[in-house]
């Protein structure tokens, strides 16, 4: 089941044209997946340290279509899917509301799990896994 | 009155220490700004515009109490008082939601008023007045 | 030609994880594209306004290959190619300096020249079209 | 004596008022304050840990003078002053390279030693020490 996530635009995400710096709506969908993370009972202060992982980002890919504004509201709507034992992906969209609303982006992450020591590719924690597969 | 906003930590605003960065203690404090003056009906995107003005920060004095980490709940409480009819400050307490809360930070900010075109201090349109009276 | 474009990386360019946040990958490459432009003859402040179009970017595909650290010294490498009379695409490389020198990051990012006013597609102006060629 | 820093303002600093958000002067000083710690051998990656010690900014007054706007050349200049055995201020002043060189901003932060296990106040280590009082 996808997370929705509510976030005004601030004017720390904008830049000198105006409107959001691109590189801001990662950082915005990000939030989305921390605050479903959290939602999930996962603990983003300690969970990683606790499980001896860190689960990096290995790929992005975005579609900017709409630019934003300083005090729009966004709806941003993240949805997991496994791509294996040890990755699995973000599709997330960000809408601006409306009326009428309108689709602002639509990016994609990779995210694969690794040992903190050693960094070779571990399984998922159990309860990683489960918010992957409930997702 | 004071104008209370409630905020995530979030991954983005935090460094390699652990913690969020110094700086973006000012940025979140400005989301609050913002929101307070939404909630004034002050439409960030085309309010300044609209009145020919821009009210840059002339000021800021951040007294960093205690350390935030990504997920920690914040409420920001900010309280405007006027300094002259083209400028006033805003009073900010950061604290981090408990059991206990604490404070975790407090930061002030000076605002002034001036004319787009010429840069001249100029004085606050009444809307913004009008809040900053309010606060 | 390639553009190269030398950085540090930053306290502020990290997270809690404690290497670059994923998005600000992003970022130091708009640096290095800033610079490009810049060195090009191209300024920044003014170009657009003075042309009257905004060149935003439609599309971003970032392959993360390695961390990276607060000091660790960068060499990112644009390589702009034309799509069309209004947009162009940069394959940028980073690299963290070594010995040994390792490739930390591929990223690709598409931008679509428009008329500030009506937003409709617009050919490149000269001076952008003929670093994009050159490029 | 004091460290000089060059740097240009780039698209990510300026926010939609068309300048350098208010913050990000302060993330300026940082970068400006790691670079004068590299010059003197600190390498930021390691030392901290290596030495079981966190030097986090107690405090930040920031004084805004002039705009900046993106491609502005700045030169910032620190000056660290040892307040205590434990403890540091920093003097930054930020310049827009002329012709005519204006200066555009004054920060003081103030930096106090900390043990990491204990978050108790420490000597500063000897290196840190060395620089501050060099400076």
């Amino acid at each position: 089941m996808p997370f929705t996530y509510f976030r005004t635009v601030h004017f720390a995400d904008t830049d000198a044209a105006g409107v959001v710096f691109f590189a801001n709506y990662l950082a915005i969908v990000h939030e989305a997946y921390e605050e479903a993370l959290a939602a999930a009972g996962v603990n983003l202060a300690t969970f990683f340290a606790d499980h001896g992982v860190v689960v990096p980002i290995a790929k992005s890919e975005a579609d900017y279509r709409r630019p934003l504004a300083c005090g729009d509201r966004l709806r941003v709507v993240v949805q997991p899917t496994l791509l294996s034992e040890h990755s699995y992906e973000l599709h997330c969209e960000l809408f601006r509301l409306g009326p009428p609303e309108k689709s602002a982006a639509r990016i994609r992450t990779e995210h694969v799990c690794i040992a903190s020591a050693t960094r070779a590719r571990t399984p998922l924690p159990p309860a990683l896994a489960a918010w992957v597969r409930g997702g």
